[in-house]
């Protein structure tokens, strides 16, 4: 796989400093007081969970067992894009921070859901537009300053039957929805966020070949969040998420456990 | 490694059943509304990131560059119980919970931080007692249920030296300090703690052989947390843990993001 057209520049620091460890939340005064429940929004990993054709599926590989050795571990190997996971801006930039670059306060963030559920269920390429950002604000008030913005198109039923969250048609594209590239500067300059998540595997609508909202989103040095499960059953607005981001230095990416307080 | 004199029982279901994805907070209503920073009690892993000797180190190998491929993205191979780590019950129980059965209102639970460093810094073996909880108590409040106690023995230092975290002699044995049976009794039993933490390796000090302080909290069906960082950064009291645990089905223990809000 080589896309030359994305070079975009040459490795100057494979393991950037990280970010800061301690700081102030984000979060609104006042807003945490409210929260009452949680809610996982990680899917569970298993060998059969869908990757991006590149690469190989989860494995888990037991080392000891209980019986045998007193004590049961196992050692796990998977691409970094695997299950719910995030992406960190040097996914696509050479320049860009990695796994530990992102700051601990934007790990907790004020979670808005935008659902293109009815279109998705339509249009298996629809893109989240500007339009719908503008929508949901009517609706829901404005989206706060680094806030994690999620598309949520219904994606996640799909994993009840193989092939269909991939979604790739006879001729290997994928389909499935994603976020446009105006929406995705919208979010960016317009609203400030600390993330984009979705329910699908890509920030990005399936049949993309120039990742248009990944580069706009991780070239502002903003994360994204990748099959994110159950945003059905989070409210649209007033939620906290916590991701629980990975921790290993210079990564492009890597499981993330997602839990909503609401 | 054979340890016949702790088997327990013969796997009877290799994938228990998920816990509860959605709950209650377990934290007291108000608690919430206090906190204003946030702290990382993860370590950034990294390939030298000292690990038990019967597992390999930590590994990432890039499967695709910006430069060639257009992205970046690596293969990760670790054993579960790597860096800053979550142990499920299913580490020392055939028939405990894997990974996948803790429950998320349990990975959002009060923090307790237990200091004993003066004394590690005497006593390498040094045990935290049921004297230590009570002395805690008394300076800083009752132990609210569902919490996760951390031990505090300073061992975070040692990292800066090669050899001095684990702490092998020259017959090979670990010294560190833990968790004293009684203490893990008392905290399943009279407290009713969500899980146990240590900034060591181990929730057992380093010459255990018996394992007595995974045995008596895992086997109560409670989570333990290793290698955590920075445990002098947050108050003894008052702050909230948020657990990002591992989300792969029926594992034994897996990386952890550790949030703390305070």
């Amino acid at each position: 796989m080589c896309c030359p057209e994305l070079v975009r520049s040459i490795p100057s620091d494979p393991a950037p400093p990280r970010g800061p460890a301690q700081g102030a939340l984000s979060i609104a005064p006042g807003a945490l007081a409210r929260l009452r429940g949680v809610c996982d929004l990680t899917h569970p990993l298993t060998p059969d969970f869908p990757v991006f054709p590149a690469y190989k599926p989860f494995r888990a590989t037991p080392l000891f067992g209980v019986a045998r050795d007193g004590f049961y571990a196992q050692e796990l190997c998977f691409a970094e894009h695997t299950g719910t996971h995030l992406d960190a801006p040097a996914h696509f930039y050479a320049d860009g921070g990695g796994t530990d670059s992102v700051s601990v306060a934007d790990l907790i963030a004020p979670l808005a859901v935008v659902s293109i559920a009815d279109r998705a269920a339509r249009d298996e390429d629809t893109l989240l537009s500007v339009d719908d950002l503008l929508a949901y604000e009517r609706r829901h008030g404005r989206i706060p300053p680094r806030a994690v913005v999620a598309l949520h198109s219904g994606w996640e039923s799909r994993l009840a039957e193989p092939g269909r969250f991939l979604n790739a048609d006879a001729s290997g594209t994928m389909h499935a929805p994603g976020f446009s590239r105006e929406a995705a500067e919208w979010l960016v300059h317009e609203r400030d966020v600390a993330a984009a998540a979705t329910d699908t595997l890509s920030l990005d609508f399936g049949p993309s070949q120039t990742y248009d909202a990944h580069l706009v989103l991780l070239g502002a040095g903003r994360y994204g969040l990748e099959n994110v499960a159950s945003l059905d059953r989070v409210p649209p607005s007033g939620a906290v998420l916590v991701v629980g981001g990975p921790a290993h230095r210079g990564g492009s990416g890597g499981p993330a456990r997602l839990l909503a307080l609401y």
